[in-house]
């Protein structure tokens, strides 16, 4: 298995003696799944942790009782202490909300998707259980991907922070009129924007909300952050690819109402005169793929580029 | 002058009796300007009414007897019963209000920008004198301009109606998900879209927010109005342009928070199940152009397009 | 059936007695469904005119004496002449190719598809019997789409001209260099471009080469014409929109190599100092259409764009 | 100075004993210019070499003797063998020639614009005396900037290889059809593309060709790659970023006519079932830059983005 107890890479023993499993929020859907593999990897005698949101939707399911002694509940904190990989079942939302818990813990996630193929989550819920037998033998190989991490400043203190794994977001609010704030990469002015806001994105998150404003595909393993105007006034604004050791500084200058979001999951409200900075976070998040796994076939099959290659 | 009393021009007598002057939101620059121009019509025998909350700007000057002595402060209403034209000084954003309160009346307007060229005030402050003579001797010409009339309703009521002259926003609120609804032409079905909002412009609002989220530029003679995706989910939804005599109707499926602005300046609340229909607005605005205009000189300039022709 | 003999609408009998059949060029494949429309229409008393190329295709079938006796094969002036309707089988192409022969004599098209739905043909293989049906009942609409006429004056003199019913796209030649021209809307400056070429595209050529370079869509029955710059050297150039009675003029300033391309298919060659004129041709081609016809139903399934409307 | 004789660093002594000067091809213009900067080299003691071409340009000034006196004219590989630095005077794409020319022999490279601030060449000719100074005085700092090579592969032979700075092109020829090819990123399948072609572009070439056809900007230290599409048939194609250590293959399937070119500057023709190959060349060009430069104030400048930052 490629990924080891080194200062840099994800953290997992092998052979996995623990496993922690994180289902989509209030989706009941899954239920069934997480109980098959609960039951498989409890029968290969690997510990199964059950994250507590996940656990809670199969409270009033009949077998309960038979589930309870395969799994144990329990919060983040504890999966990142005690687990040695995490299988999270869902689409790209669950990943991105387990990612950005799990972080800081080096915990290497497998993402299978509940019904359409994600970004993120490539194993098909059909394969699931292949997959097992494949992570079970070492044949997983592991992929990083960074992380933002956004500190919101106001009158010289730390009001807030958050990481992203794929985009910090400033945007207007609900008001609908356009915000006004200055741009600057590690300290240098880079311009200044009247738009509707800002992606601050990450390879990763290239092909959620950056592509649907018009920003580029990155490949995971390129080293950058892009930043994508949502809206902007001016028509020569484009996105800016920079490399992921800057520092972004936005400055608030005008807006009646404007926002910062993380994935769009967490949301704070700024003020004019508040400055977000954006850096790439020291903690990184780790994927685990199966054999096999491809980056662009599964852009390709995501985004129906259109067939296969030519026959020579 | 080729305005007149007909049916379905602008309404306006010539020569011209009696003037409005509308000035931007609390904006005590103009106050200079407004003075200068009720004088100088003042002293051609032309009778001035300056909008309520214009006329309050000057309030506190001390040479505010004399002022009152050669302006009406009067309301929308009043404007549009008496005034044969009405003169906005501002920007753009000063337009679009006075020709949403007067388009009713079919009162046209003279665009007086203050500083900067605008694409409806396309005269500069400091040719404003010598335009109060052209438009008294008769040599401006109108132009119409198709308004878009919006009705939200919700369970069968129409809860809230207005106008635009630019635009139709159907967005996402502050929370900053996405939202989901159908869009039908004339009861057929166009698109469902997973997207930040769409924007419904006619041709006037393709210079505006429509313009900087990618849509075309509408020469405003077109007859045609334009829907186009706010960051849409699915990478296909281009800009469609669809007739004027269309009603679009939008079918908010799924929002946790969704808005709609006409021309950015009245929004309101739309949830779940609420119906928008937009459709052209049997009322149209009437700009008054001095001599020598040319709409595509005006946008020519403003969008810094690069040069003049070549010499042959 | 709702077209006939009136000068501004398709030529065309009622009921048909004489049809034409033409299929893409040097397509063997559609030999089949020739022969199966030809006996079709034959049986039922309706004269079958072949187009040259197209009766060309069969030459070396085994069955040609039956088929010789079923059809004529003729040219498009003959076309013209006889033929009430013309049914096109093949793609948007071979569409494109027929209506730019036939415009001037008004015979309407039906356009069959090949395998994959086109925009313009918009009736599948199978459903060809059916509609051959409907056709002689009279249940087609009859639907009338612009074409755009250009001619190349060089020295004052027209050099060439031709007709579009997708497209007029002036730009560089193989030396890959962009080239540099003026271009007047009635004969007022719009802009200089400096950039691979521009497309001035109609409604219906808005879903074909214009929509690869980012125009937008135009339903059919809009009047207008779209200008779409070709990776234009300046950011602020976007897709314009005019009317449809207005003249295009460009000129060409500098250029090493620069073309005219009608429809994709017809190209001729322009040097600095030539100049084109493009306006709407006095002719229109007809589209005939089934029962349940609809433009953006078509659109819909065509673009992939994601869905049936949410139930109620 | 921070460029030295280091295997990875440019080529170049200090204090510099020998200069080159390039100039705009057949540009009259600069001749002037070329003769104070030799004289003034000359005057402290630098040797100076004038490229051949750049040389015959003042050949029938009447003080071509004086000037012959202190400049020798000389080609590339001299240029290359004896310069510390050339000084490149004209455009962007002057120093684009000279760049593919000198990046073997690590020639660093001056920028001095002839009137307009190009993307590379940075220094206003007013204050090009002022920069001999500081360039004699080592204040400069270098930069690198990655190349491109690329090797067209027919029936398995090499039959053309170049390199860019800017980008790589594969594109249709004069006739107006799309081609179609397949590309591979590592021999791993990416897409095939029905399109114009495709713009293969180095951070330095994202803000020229790649830019007008939608591509993002690349600050020059990003390690990338990006993929730009021409006109692509299908509306899912998107600019796609890989590393800088990755290869492409594009393999023509079907085009009646298509070209690669290099830098806009050299063409080849391409074939179906020809190949080519493009991965990040072994050299690089070196710039230097003057004391204050700034890449984002330079595009800041360059693309007039809107304004200095808000005060605080």
């Amino acid at each position: 298995m490629t990924f080891s107890h080194s200062s840099s890479g994800p953290h997992g023993r092998f052979p996995l003696r623990t496993i922690a499993l994180i289902g989509k929020y209030q989706s009941r859907e899954i239920v069934e799944s997480l109980s098959l593999l609960a039951k498989n990897f409890h029968d290969r005698g690997v510990a199964v942790l059950v994250e507590d949101a996940t656990a809670g939707l199969s409270a009033s399911l009949p077998d309960t009782d038979a589930e309870r002694q395969v799994w144990t509940p329990c919060g983040y904190v504890e999966i990142g202490a005690r687990a040695d990989a995490a299988i999270v079942l869902g689409g790209d939302g669950t990943m991105l909300n387990a990612a950005r818990h799990l972080a800081r813990y080096r915990v290497p996630l497998v993402g299978v998707n509940q019904g359409r193929l994600g970004f993120m989550t490539d194993i098909a819920q059909t394969d699931m259980l292949t997959c097992v037998d494949d992570l079970l033998s070492g044949k997983f190989t592991a992929e990083s991907r960074m992380l933002l991490a956004g500190e919101i400043v106001r009158d010289g203190q730390v009001i807030a922070s958050n990481l992203a794994l794929n985009e910090v977001v400033v945007d207007k609010g609900a008001i609908g009129r356009l915000i006004d704030f200055d741009l600057y990469v590690d300290d240098e002015f880079l311009y200044n924007l009247r738009s509707d806001g800002v992606i601050v994105s990450t390879p990763t998150g290239s092909t959620a909300y950056s592509l649907s404003a018009n920003g580029p595909i990155l490949h995971p393993q390129v080293s950058g952050i892009v930043l994508v105007p949502l809206c902007p006034h001016s028509l020569t604004n484009r996105p800016v690819l920079i490399g992921d050791r800057n520092t972004i500084k936005i400055r608030i200058v005008r807006a009646d109402d404007s926002r910062v979001h993380f994935d769009g999951q967490v949301t704070f409200d700024m003020k004019p005169g508040d400055t977000i900075y954006i850096r790439r976070s020291e903690d990184s998040v780790y994927f685990l793929h199966p054999p096999g796994y491809s980056y662009f076939a599964m852009l390709h099959k995501k985004l129906h580029w259109n067939r296969q290659p030519a026959p020579h």
